[in-house]
């Protein structure tokens, strides 16, 4: 039996150097995992004790397709509060993960054959899944020059440049960490409605930021911007699978359906554990100390260790290294460190087949020891052009 | 904003009729949730105890995309204590409910245009899914006469009359509870090897049946079979969302790459927990117990209320009724049965939009005294051709 060409699509290569990680682990080995973006905390205790009360007095059934309404009505009152933007609770999409709400979002907005820019290098996942449904992404280029973000500027010569039904954005963006300021933000959504692109803009590490650039929702400027966000980073709920979107009303009966038919519903012990995870800001704000004291310790110790062209990793938990001094193959790069220093690190190539063949990102998202030992066994592997 | 065409896809018209059924209940009715197949029971309390333990100990990240490598043990194992069928932990694949296990199989094994058979009525999401992605569902009518299932001469002549790429078939069904005995099903999976036809089953009803018809696992007769099947009924888990595939091996990595794409990974928790669903026969027995009795009693009392042509019931926790002596506007009479008794049922046009309209299916997956309750109720409505 062969599969489609569908199944041909890339695989998520971090999930591979996990898998590797986890397996080298298993046999004794003390891995610093570096791979994924997974907080190195649980939930918080807010959430995990709404949960063994939800085990204790609930049926854990279906619940409706679009959400629990008290979390889509809490989802709301959030963007209010963070941002004063007035967004409704039906326009709330409660998700499973942000990968359900990338995959909705796609599908209710895009016909087989649409075109969606993005920067590239970017989270994987989004050309994966754009190529999984017949949709076609399009790349446009950033770099240590363009501050690894696209601009307003770079969007209309890719608009002018041929058929365009979609931009997609990220701020703070995996793997480069870096943001796009909120006029940039302002100026992209501009050219989104003259060119009539649906904007998505992917607000998953938002609140993970280091003072560097104003965080800012693309709603803020563009109401009929597709928001994907989710709890799995700042509010350290990986494994829970629940995210959520803020669609244009017009959009939201087209979502409902397809939601009820691709997914049924959101695990219901995660969203009724989830509501409580806006009153978590003590404990969430605490974990926020940790990433930002990895990332000066890694800021410092990384360039001793000879990765010395950084990224600028504004926001989120990632460093993403322009390593073309030491190698053209991070493939292979990382599979050394894995086997001679126990890191785990995600190669370029998961971000940017091309370009990422000189690039490594690594995760901070780890307690504050791991990233000390790592940046001692980096130091001691004495790296140098192979 | 409009929606692609994909987001005109058909709702999944029981999700509709269980958020109205919410919303009448919410303002103080008594309703009986007929509508949907979820059980009356939580998960086991074997899940349950595991949950709360695993939300004490275990981090809770994202896990391998293809699911833990225990589960899939445990999961292998099953098909040899269940069936006697020998199964490889890697031809498992853990999937976020059956509904996440109908994409990647559907995605994995064909490209957009390809044709699958499969019987009507049936599970809207089939041919939701599907078309969501642009792939066309083949229908071949059953009804009362053909038992309400897919046989292979019908798909034999499905099969000669046009290109088929596939062929996905159901036992017990949804919406009949209708059952694919073992030699019809071996005959099948001959039609589908010979005419070189994926073969995807959906035992996701297996274990709820009440001994009119053998159970049997494609897997017994067709090795290359795709099976889906979930933690979701007759283990009690719907809100959990976490089901399982089982892949012919040189699947399991194009569906690795899709699943590391379109989800990460499976809700953890869920994981961790529905191990342990194995061990719990004795409980999910009691289980099956009360749906044997609420069968008995609406097959009994069903008849008495007007609703005298009944499908099969062989397996799952459905009853099929045609309704053409009451009504040829099935949904009508789902909003008449709602306002007027406040029983939720669904239509039969989720299932089957033409014929539909002269059916309903009533779920039987809740307590017993709401069933009883139920045929009062019907009784006392006092129903003729309106």
């Amino acid at each position: 039996m062969e599969s489609s060409k569908r199944g041909q699509v890339a695989p998520f290569i971090v999930m591979d150097v996990m898998r590797a990680a986890n397996e080298r682990e298993a046999q004794g080995h003390k891995v610093i995992h570096m791979e994924v973006g997974q907080p190195g905390t649980p939930a918080p205790a807010l959430v995990r004790e709404a949960a063994v009360h939800a085990l204790a007095s609930d049926k854990l059934g279906y619940a409706e397709a679009l959400g629990l309404p008290a979390l889509r009505a809490r989802i709301a009152r959030h963007y209010e509060e963070a941002y004063g933007v007035d967004v409704s609770p039906s326009q709330v999409v409660v998700t499973s993960g942000s990968s359900g709400g990338f995959q909705l979002a796609f599908l209710a907005a895009f016909d087989a054959g649409a075109r969606i820019a993005l920067a590239m290098p970017a989270y994987p996942a989004y050309r994966n899944i754009l190529k999984a449904l017949d949709l076609e992404p399009v790349p446009i280029r950033t770099d240590a020059e363009t501050g690894y973000q696209l601009t307003a500027t770079a969007l209309e010569e890719a608009a002018s440049g041929g058929q365009l039904d979609g931009v997609l954005i990220a701020s703070p963006a995996n793997p480069t960490g870096a943001m796009i300021p909120p006029a940039e933000l302002k100026a992209i959504g501009r050219v989104a409605q003259t060119r009539n692109l649906v904007l998505i803009s992917d607000e998953i590490y938002h609140r993970l930021t280091y003072g560097t650039v104003d965080e800012a929702t693309a709603l803020a400027a563009s109401p009929d911007a597709i928001v994907v966000n989710s709890f799995s980073k700042y509010y350290s709920m990986t494994g829970w699978r629940i995210g959520w979107m803020v669609v244009p009303e017009p959009m939201v009966r087209p979502i409902e359906r397809l939601a009820q038919n691709l997914f049924i519903s959101v695990p219901t012990l995660s969203q009724l554990a989830a509501i409580h995870a806006f009153d978590a800001a003590d404990e969430l704000d605490r974990n926020l100390d940790v990433y930002r004291a990895n990332r000066a310790l890694l800021l410092d110790g990384l360039p001793q260790a000879g990765f010395d062209r950084l990224a600028p990793s504004d926001g989120a938990f990632y460093i993403y290294a322009d390593v073309s001094g030491l190698t053209d193959d991070s493939e292979a790069l990382c599979q050394r460190l894995l086997m001679e220093a126990d890191i785990a690190v995600t190669p370029g190539t998961d971000f940017d087949p091309e370009a990422g063949r000189t690039t490594l990102r690594f995760s901070f998202a780890g307690p504050t020891d791991h990233m000390r030992e790592a940046v001692a066994r980096l130091k001691a592997l004495n790296l140098r052009k192979g």
